[in-house]
């Protein structure tokens, strides 16, 4: 056995392979040295540590090797490295917490992270837990946890900044000061009447230009990009990456501030988006838990639906050939051809698909852009179908001879150019009827692509070779 | 004719449907309003407005009326518009520009954004332009412009705010406020000995906590995360997001400093990575440029080389039915069922390829949690073909009688089973072999999904048929 390296050496190596450090390896050697008793070692260790590396070694330790390990760590760290920590565990420390040092903890969190948690509590949890809060934090806790989950308002947070329009820049950068331990950002600040109407964003690089007697209200953006609480936590996402937000504004329907979504929250936002579309490109359901930690059934339920109604579909695709019966019968060796012709039109339509779901989905194209575009995928498929058709007569020739040969290639140049015609299509209709572009699936494609082919490839054989 | 909305009623409206204004009926009327003279109502409503919105809009017009709404902004917004227009139009108005000024509007642009736009000029072009721009810019630009496109180099911008560790917090604060006009983000800092070396990495909101007489060598992070220039930049994001920085520090091989990765820049490379992953997970090549923009040979290049590999993985799916000719011979009915079968097999198995890629791709799961996963699909994999097998069994009975229902529905849950171990596997597989699992695409596992069915079937109906 090699002597096992000690905590100080474990370190973040840019030029490693893999410059992540094995999480698992430190969290044996961290529960090590705690049950050891050398709780210093641990200590100077962790609070070295970026936080999200902390995090990644409690996941992999027990419980209470993790609460001991965490409560190593100032208050203030605590609360920030719960955030970084998977929902369910978070769930695990706050259930085997006291009371009392929960409330402490959750005082400290950022608003949004602490409704998270708040909200994945049971309710006796949450019944214990309220009387150890100040009442500002109860009222905060309730109004956060009230949105719907999808909504602008599940993501946002309460602990922005805010200045007032007579204060002077240097006033300002005082108050942005008191409220930078507080504070998710201090960066921008949110300009509010007496009413909490937002009347102006201001960023604090802008404080530091301006002349330090200059009114805030002279300097700030007096018509900033804001979003609603109600509206889709996706368009917060969008409309930050759009304007290269520090953080959107949210208010509600009277105007009022309400909170704001942070860069760093929507980019959260934006990577379970391209996760939900990226199933729905494979006819996966939503899964509303992370994939690991999904359960059988929740699996099952997102994949069954899909599964039985593409079977329904493809049953079309048996009648096609059941219909060319007699023609198969006469000429067994064109069954050779059948899945190399229906996949090619299959693969050329999840290509299609797949390019124009995500360039609508990066607002590369528009759904205005139909027409040029499916001329131009007219003339990409007719290409690529006459390269394959090229590709496939030689085998043709081989397994069946001349003529069989004609009728493959000419089954592989329509099918080929359907299938993408298809494929291309689909997304810009789902567009049309108000549904997700992303619905456009791969096997969805497929399955009408297989129909197309069937029927494409023996109408063909039986118009060629019967006459 | 209905009467055209005056210029100043257009605004941001997040209450209506679709949040964004229509840009080309902007452009449309910004157009009109400049040929008729009237620049001031224009240079009025473009100051008003976000520069990304002003920028959909130029994006609309013809090179000439962009060039002129351009120049009704002041030099700095128009250096940072030109970051918001695509890398095309910005190599249009580049060109369409005289030398000085675009030599002008090049040395207020932000470092990496310059250099983006340099390299995109032919080489006359970058000729006559480097006289015209300072010896700093020059050397900043070829410095810049001499990373490879794939490397954290090519993304990272020069324009980064430094303090010295001997600083007093209040006189960092001063230090920052000389550099806000021109350093990308002031909200982080790097703290540089005198050879550049990084020594340390504070945050404007720790220097606003700081007591005013405290020294920043005191209160800076000592061992900050950062990245080397030549890394792959997809790296860069991820240490990003994982930490949740503003700007991530780039060092060279001596540990310089000699740029820094911003997280909206990490956000864009983001981006395409994901339409990376979704390209290959439908076997499309790289494209560099945006699929609206792709000509029908880029296009055509990224695509027929899966494309007709896989037309020759089929001819196996082929040659499994031509083995079984006799047997087909027999049972013509069999064929009903065909496309059915190997298409679900082919569907539950991009299915699982999917949630593994993706899950992979956020570190949802890792190489080493293989094992469990597979036992894990496999129970949901039976789940799902038996409730398959149970849909077709009915119309197996309805097409074939008694016996063909049951090789039709033992084959399901068999083609299921295996098609989505294939599926779930193949990711594991290829991050095995150093490959991007992202590789592991539908049309490949429906490939592997169709020989494996063709055979289970064929094999399962001559062993319960002709025996």
């Amino acid at each position: 056995m090699t002597k096992p390296t000690p905590l100080s050496e474990f370190r973040f190596d840019p030029d490693a392979e893999d410059s992540y450090i094995d999480s698992a390896f430190v969290a044996l050697e961290i529960v090590r040295l705690l049950r050891e008793g050398d709780t210093d070692s641990v200590a100077e260790f962790l609070n070295a540590q970026e936080l999200a590396d902390v995090a990644a070694y409690l996941e992999e330790m027990e419980i209470e090797d993790a609460l001991t390990a965490m409560r190593l760590l100032p208050l203030h760290e605590q609360a920030e490295l719960i955030g970084y920590l998977r929902p369910s565990s978070q769930l695990v420390i706050a259930t085997r917490m006291g009371r009392r040092e929960l409330a402490k903890l959750m005082s400290a969190m950022s608003h949004d992270e602490r409704a998270d948690l708040y909200k994945q509590l049971d309710e006796d949890a949450q019944e214990a837990l309220l009387p150890a809060l100040s009442k500002a934090e109860r009222e905060d806790l309730r109004r956060l946890a009230a949105y719907e989950e999808w909504t602008v308002g599940s993501v946002m947070t309460s602990d922005y900044a805010t200045l007032k329009p007579g204060m002077t820049a240097a006033e300002a950068l005082e108050a942005l000061r008191a409220q930078a331990l507080e504070a998710e950002t201090v960066y921008t600040a949110y300009i509010v009447d007496d009413d909490r109407h937002l009347i102006g964003v201001l960023d604090l690089r802008d404080i530091l230009i301006a002349r330090s007697r200059q009114r805030i209200a002279e300097i700030m953006d007096t018509e900033p990009v804001f979003i609603r609480a109600e509206a889709e936590q996706e368009e917060a996402a969008r409309m930050i990456a759009r304007y290269d937000l520090i953080a959107l504004p949210v208010l509600d329907r009277e105007d009022k501030l309400v909170g704001i979504v942070t860069a760093d929250d929507a980019m959260d936002v934006a990577a379970d988006e391209v996760t939900e579309d990226f199933h729905k490109g494979s006819t996966v359901g939503p899964i509303e838990t992370s994939v690991a930690e999904a359960t059988i059934m929740v699996l099952y339920k997102a994949r069954i639906y899909w599964l039985v109604l593409l079977v329904f579909g493809n049953i079309f695709s048996g009648a096609g050939i059941a219909y060319f019966e007699d023609t198969i019968a006469a000429h067994l060796s064109l069954l050779f051809f059948l899945p190399l012709l229906i996949a090619s039109g299959g693969n050329a339509g999840t290509q299609s698909a797949t390019l124009m779901v995500r360039a609508l989905a990066t607002d590369d194209v528009r759904p205005s852009d139909f027409g040029w575009l499916l001329m131009r995928e007219a003339l990409i498929a007719l290409a690529l179908g006459l390269t394959m058709a090229v590709a496939v007569a030689g085998i043709g020739v081989w397994r069946g001879g001349p003529e069989i040969a004609a009728v493959v290639a000419t089954a592989m140049v329509l099918i080929v150019l359907f299938g993408a015609l298809i494929g291309m299509s689909l997304p810009f209709i789902f567009a049309r009827l108000g549904r997700d572009p992303a619905a456009a699936s791969g096997p969805l494609v497929t399955s009408l692509a297989d129909v197309l082919g069937v029927l494409m490839y023996f109408g063909i054989a039986s118009a060629l070779l019967d006459i």
